[in-house]
């Protein structure tokens, strides 16, 4: 087994309401900054885990996501990167 | 004026607590995932901003970064990517 890191993005899905990234969308015009057109806040997970290969290692991250890491009613997930650790 | 869309990654300083990335690893243990060594959440933003180019509107989200979406304290940011909206 060899160890991976994999980065995960989770956003909230297009299309349904994101308060926190209108929240801070709004935050950012009262500070002055007036080109802010929209903000969508996500989270970033990075996962040092075991595996033998990095197709299996984006395997078990997939199904962590299903089953913990993000909601799926609300949320979509993308492995962003999968370097050896 | 052109639009960017800006990715920004925002974690939680090397060496300081996760509380929440421990929360996690222990729940994918709990879940049968044992090969979970060590597990960081991190915010993962993405801003839709104009600006002249490129260049600017890192500029911009690093300002951003200082003043609202990071804490300087215990937070490390990183631009994750830029491209035209």
């Amino acid at each position: 087994m060899t160890r991976f890191v994999v980065n995960v993005h989770i956003v909230p899905r297009k299309g349904l309401l994101d308060p926190q990234g209108k929240a801070v969308a709004d935050s950012l015009r009262t500070l002055g900054f007036a080109g802010v057109h929209d903000v969508h806040v996500g989270r970033h997970l990075v996962l040092d885990l075991e595996a033998a290969d990095a197709a299996g290692a984006e395997r078990t991250v997939r199904e962590m996501c299903g089953r913990l890491l993000a909601n799926p009613v609300t949320e979509d997930f993308e492995i962003a990167g999968i370097r050896p650790a």
